[in-house]
């Protein structure tokens, strides 16, 4: 009988904890089902170089032209993208995929913007996409942004991405780290 | 032996409700894991307030000029805001917090905008950022986006946000309440 | 004492499963919740169409006029649009919804492009929206964007649209198929 008490006890955990935990209380396991890391090589275009460009200003604010907008942290400036993302740190490495889509630079009194792109691969290693949204302020040594979906080997992944800043050179050459940590994986 | 006939019982039920409801099929709750209300506040760039001014049109059609514009409700026209958001409706509250991304007019015949922004914490009470996509049909009292990611305080978040516009000046300021709940909290 | 043991052992089984499985790593069904196929159609502004455009380009490079533009696949160009929705491929089919947002123009060497939009219902059938994000390459047969999020009937709604150019004249007219599988639903 002891034996049957314990059993009906066991049951009544179990039976209690999975109706008290809907997927949208439990709380849930902060360890990344799945982790990459990548670079992403951004050259903006800035009227001399056309060939090798992989960015380019595309909107800007009525109320100021180029100069005075470089004094307002470039605000206004929305800036097109289709920049290649390799392995390693190295610019001429062979890209493994492609970064496309946007940033706006949204603030005045220093740099931020926010981005909206996609990881497009479709190499032997991965094929797919990862889709991207989230505020960047630029001038912090690591920001994160969300990871809002995927398709492919990425299908419905959802987590975080953690940006830094490489390197970058004069207002031209922007090199990203990205470390993506999915914590959805399917 | 009854006893152990109903723990039986007990035991298929457990067993079977839960190899029966994989997570993209179970029903859920819809009650929200976290509610927050803000207000946040854009006051438009209109040739005179560049010192108070929060947000800029910097996109806009090529087939028209903004008197035109205005006659088919601002379609096409893309604004980038960085706006102070506050804990109550009055604009010179301390800020909790920046509103910070865009909105782009995309109907002629109503005001209707689609948005992309991030609400981004850093203060003692919040830190992070709140991810926000959707359809903003302007003149409905009020209007349902989505929460497509978070990080930090708001890591993983998902759930919707609902706008209504709390108050207005003209085409200048714009005074918003977000009600957001969440549904996925981690 | 064989039936208690048996209800033990499976007791332990179902125990152990469940904890051993969170959300966050557990194997998902990848069989759509609900599957929906539309239409919509966008005809971009080109100068004498006004009456008839559901779309038109408000950003651009400052490096070119769009002569040079149309030789650099569109690179740069901002598309704001506002399309009827239709079950069939029938541009005059009754609408059941707007599909409204954006497209950029990514890329240079091929036709590419970042796509942020929501199809917005509000009809007896459907009420409600459904926001999207993704890369569309979209000289592909097919392309697989992201559902990022949803509203009403389709509350936090997460998935995989797959989009395909059902027919196209010239650079006006574009019509695009979505097969739209769900795989959360609430």
């Amino acid at each position: 009988m002891r034996l049957i008490s314990t059993l009906l006890l066991l049951l009544l955990i179990t039976v209690g904890s999975s109706s008290a935990s809907p997927t949208s209380w439990r709380k849930r396991v902060r360890e990344p089902c799945k982790r990459l890391v990548f670079y992403f090589h951004d050259i903006v275009y800035n009227g001399h170089n056309a060939k090798n460009a992989t960015a380019a200003i595309v909107g800007a604010p009525a109320m100021a032209n180029r100069t005075i907008l470089a004094g307002q942290s470039h605000f206004g400036d929305l800036v097109v993208f289709d920049d290649p993302i390799t392995l390693d740190n190295n610019l001429h490495s062979p890209p493994v995929g492609r970064a496309q889509g946007f940033y706006i630079y949204d603030k005045k009194d220093i740099f931020t913007a926010w981005l909206g792109f996609s990881f497009v691969f479709n190499s032997t290693e991965h094929k797919g996409s990862i889709n991207f949204a989230g505020a960047d302020p630029l001038m912090n040594k690591t920001r994160d942004i969300s990871v809002i979906g995927g398709t492919g080997d990425f299908f419905m992944s959802r987590g975080v991405a953690t940006l830094s800043t490489d390197a970058f050179e004069g207002e031209v050459y922007f090199r990203l780290r990205v470390e993506i940590n999915l914590f959805e994986c399917w």
